[in-house]
């Protein structure tokens, strides 16, 4: 593989993982605005809540492989994306609460989400397949359960059968594709 | 700028951090062993929530910039002022408890502290003003929440209006007036 | 001395804090387990928790201390004693429970490995021996509290008088056994 295209690939994997990070944060930080709605808190709670379950997972990741600041303090996007959402979410909840089970669906993306952009950064940082996985699972549920924390309950992740093995799969099918695409070039 | 002035003009800014981290610490300590005190935790309970209340915000703010081991690990001061500040809470809580609202007294005083020192040293590890604004603000409320989560309780920061727009509007204050000063010089 | 031996003991060091740190984690991944188990939650639940109770104290030591990735993230074996631990105490609790307060013994064991493991690797790090045994005692609580706090109930170390005291004693008797070893070389 020629230099260039080394360079081409890191470059897709770098706005893989922004994309995919950026829509968790988007996922994530409505469903922490809503868990917040949902106990009367304030805009400003409502807005602490959102920023903190978008961004504790991937601050979690980067903390852990060394990458730091975390991309959610350098790059204000993920600011700006979590405070739209917890606005969007604290004036328009009620368009939101149509959802059958609205903090778990947003959960679930943000889950998927944040799975594969943990551990694809994971891979890209050097760790194993299997640690990798682990990772991207811990970015995945990290979200989740800092929103819960905060609000003094136990996480959803330990009640909830399928949600950690939901995000090893993720974790583990990204590990799998990848394994494959490296040994194929 | 003439480089001794350089070098003089970081030396203020280590001190000043310095001196506002030790008097955040101690606010915190206190308002931490206030709450344990209330909770009727004995003395080694308090000790512990008041390091935690005290330390947690800095250590947090060293983490993310990448300033590890964290100054509250390294100097001796912070232990002491906070071991000191619980001791002080346990044997005279009854006269801090004069004070209208201690724990939200000293948390706000804690918290004026710490978003002005979080700051400062964000912007001296050359983050951007936005997320430098950010930082101090995770400095400044994240004691408080430390305390409330080992409590088991909501964090104050996620149920009155006031916490994390103090904390924001201090941090900006200190962004805006390091880049004036940055800019004349 | 001769450097060989330097690298002797550096070697033995090295080896005495991997031994510790995977005989704290299955402590601490089985009270986490059954802490788990004793609240109902299903086979996933107790796995996360059996792993966050089991990890979090060493991952924490070592992001404070700047050795990223953490131990627990690169090493498989730390998640396999989780893991493993975590499945014993699910199929096997009655066993466990036969102890007359199961969580509090796993926990004093736990504590004493992680302490000691803690403390060791600090003073490897370069930290000064005060905050070395301060760290040291941070690792030993830092998986009883992770476990607690996901349980939304008020960590244990909060409460009973002996715990934090002796974590502090295991890591005061590892500083000054390491002072008086180093001063004899």
């Amino acid at each position: 593989m020629a230099i260039s295209d080394v360079q081409a690939t890191a470059e897709v994997q770098r706005t893989l993982v922004l994309i995919l990070d950026l829509g968790g944060t988007f996922a994530f930080a409505l469903s922490g605005a809503m868990a917040g709605i949902r106990r009367h808190l304030d805009v400003f709670g409502v807005l602490v809540l959102s920023f903190a379950a978008a961004s504790f997972g991937g601050i979690l990741r980067d903390l852990l492989i060394g990458a730091v600041p975390p991309a959610a303090l350098i790059d204000w996007r993920y600011l700006a994306i979590a405070v739209a959402a917890g606005l969007i979410a604290f004036f328009w909840s009620s368009l939101i609460e149509k959802l059958r089970n609205p903090v778990g669906v947003l959960d679930a993306m943000g889950l998927a989400f944040f799975a594969v952009a943990g551990t694809e950064k994971a891979l890209t940082f050097g760790l194993s397949p299997v640690m990798a996985a682990l990772l991207g699972m811990l970015t995945g549920i990290g979200g989740g359960v800092a929103r819960d924390v905060l609000l003094a309950e136990v996480p959803a992740v330990l009640r909830s059968d399928l949600y950690a093995v939901a995000a090893l799969a993720g974790a583990a099918i990204v590990v799998g594709a990848a394994c494959c695409i490296f040994r194929r070039l």
